[in-house]
């Protein structure tokens, strides 16, 4: 698609699409991020399950529409339930994301993330600095943990190699926001800067990836552009009546609870890069 | 009682009662909810614990006034410290409520939940579809997780069977909310849609009513409704300033801080079925 | 100092060099404070790492700039990573800030606080009965968890006894809070009664002076002084807004985050005792 209204219709269009179908999205995740998750994907029409026990993943991961594995307060008794869920969404067909934050923060945490890409996540989400961690396999000496010290217009030709070594789709949150699967990149640009004074914003829109690509499957790459875009788009519609950040967050979540196709028409910046 | 206006001439002083003496209710309870449910019982006037290690509950259980034990992100690890805190509170004579979360999600939720009502929870409290897995005890091969696919005037006889066959007060959240000891049965008609849209309000109702048994402990029934009621009363305020999930979560809050004689008596309904 | 303008301009020129060095703070934390940690933190101008795997910690917390340790909800497993998390933190002489949350309420408890205390942190910051515990070294029977029953004022000489007994810097919070090196004691006079109804809000404090610590290390007293002032500046602001505590929470931090130097020379009330 190289026309913006094309992408603005089709923005819509999944967004109603999830909001009727309700899916089922499975959260494995960090303990920061759990509440503003849920609640973002409540806000925006999805049923989230935050369960994470190896015991119940086999029987439970058949069951949802697709699963967000994120790494953000990773142990090692997490990561055995993290691979399990991923092994039983592969075979069972389901989409799922990877957040590998703060992957460059220490080897421990990059090494579970390589091994978690290597079983083919549908989509990677992260910030510039996750991406670049991950393209380069080594860890990040100057690493602040989950802040991104690369803008993201600077990665996107580490996101295509990446998308290509890896063969997801690969996401980067910065000014820009950028999808790419290896061939072609999209940009999105919507947003506010202010996001990124509110804890686990990146988190939450990994998970709206998820939701968006389980009513979606076949078009990863738009449906994960969708999903980028709208909250961008509802973030700047909170930020019109915030007062800082706890006040965007809030309206944030309002904003994408309530969103209206006049407004998507009007916000969604989603272009051909 | 029969009589509309001494409910709520009982809520009203339920809740006095609970500002008052400031009961502290421990909570073992899952990673969505601890924020919300802390809040919710800091605003209500009591005082929240959230104790989970098996090597303190020994020591620190006989020291609170009523217990929740809720499972939902349950894994096996924490499951024997809900069962000596159970166990703890029983030999204490402190009431203690048990919220089954997605009951019939899996084998192994389903199972820790049957073990953890066989051990008498005062209360339990819990969706249509939570409480129709328990009384079948057979995992729902349709389960979303924690949304209930039941309204709750569907389920009253399966409340009184589960009531009947575990001898706790039986509370069922829905459009209707019902409250049975197996025999009588209340209705609460109060409340609004848009709290299934916010994450873990139905766990904060759970340990609500852990704090409102906490001051009449030999009332269950009537005490789980005011706690029912009120909640509900508090979101129906809430909901009049809300522009969407996330402020009527803050108005809730608020409103459940403020709520005085006048609203209460105006707004509580709760009745014999 | 004993000029309360020189108090004001050093609490300004604390958030200047904290918003302009954007600190990275490793919390490890309990769960119910994780999310509001995290978002004061990043309000104030730091930057939140809550790293707690015993796996990276050797080689992530020589890369932060301070460290807040909190037993919040604790378990055994969580202690060898806080205890590997302060090693680093002394060896790489990075301050670091203890939260011996209701220290009092068990046996278990006491013993990694005072173990943890022996391993000589920059600042410790408690309520009364959390600080008192620790003097006495002993549980106490009436503990109610994490609510103080000691005014801060009445603690001042427990605050001082533990700050030369442990080589740390005392802050004790209250209705006047107290921060104390042994010999001087300084009074801070802001803040909110109604923080009380609001959860994890003096887990957020502790946070905060760590990151006023890494951006002052050699005036641990002064730092922690600006801290507790201007999180108690900013509540005052919020309480201007806010209808209850939830309001009051959202208030805080957009306030935190939007304090100009003209607020924080008109409301900072810190003094010499």
């Amino acid at each position: 698609m190289d026309n913006p209204e094309e992408w603005r219709q089709q923005a819509w269009a999944h967004l109603t699409k999830l909001r009727q179908e309700c899916p089922l999205v499975q959260c494995i995740t960090n303990f920061v991020s759990m509440d503003l998750m849920a609640n973002v994907l409540l806000s925006a029409g999805a049923s989230p399950a935050m369960v994470h026990s190896i015991d119940e993943i086999p029987e439970f991961t058949p069951k949802v529409h697709a699963l967000c594995i994120n790494v953000g307060t990773l142990t090692p008794d997490w990561l055995p339930a993290m691979k399990v869920a991923a092994e039983t969404a592969n075979k069972e067909r389901k989409p799922w994301v990877l957040d590998p934050v703060a992957a460059g923060a220490s080897s421990f945490r990059l090494k579970a993330c390589l091994e978690l890409l290597g079983m083919k996540p549908s989509v990677v989400r992260g910030n510039g600095s996750e991406i670049l961690a991950l393209v380069k396999g080594s860890v990040d000496p100057n690493s602040k943990g989950v802040d991104s010290r690369h803008e993201s217009i600077d990665v996107v030709e580490a996101a295509k190699s990446l998308a290509q070594l890896s063969g997801s789709v690969v996401a980067v949150s910065g000014a820009v926001d950028v999808v790419t699967d290896g061939q072609q990149a999209v940009g999105i640009r919507n947003g506010v800067a202010m996001l990124q004074k509110i804890t686990a914003t990146g988190c939450s829109v990994s998970a709206l990836v998820a939701a968006f690509v389980a009513i979606d499957p076949l078009h990863l790459v738009e449906a994960t552009a969708s999903a980028l875009s709208l909250f961008g788009v509802a973030s700047e519609i909170g930020m019109d009546m915030a007062k800082g950040p706890a006040s965007l967050r809030m309206h944030l979540i309002d904003s994408l609870y309530g969103l209206d196709q006049g407004t998507v028409f009007n916000r969604v910046k989603i272009t051909k890069l």
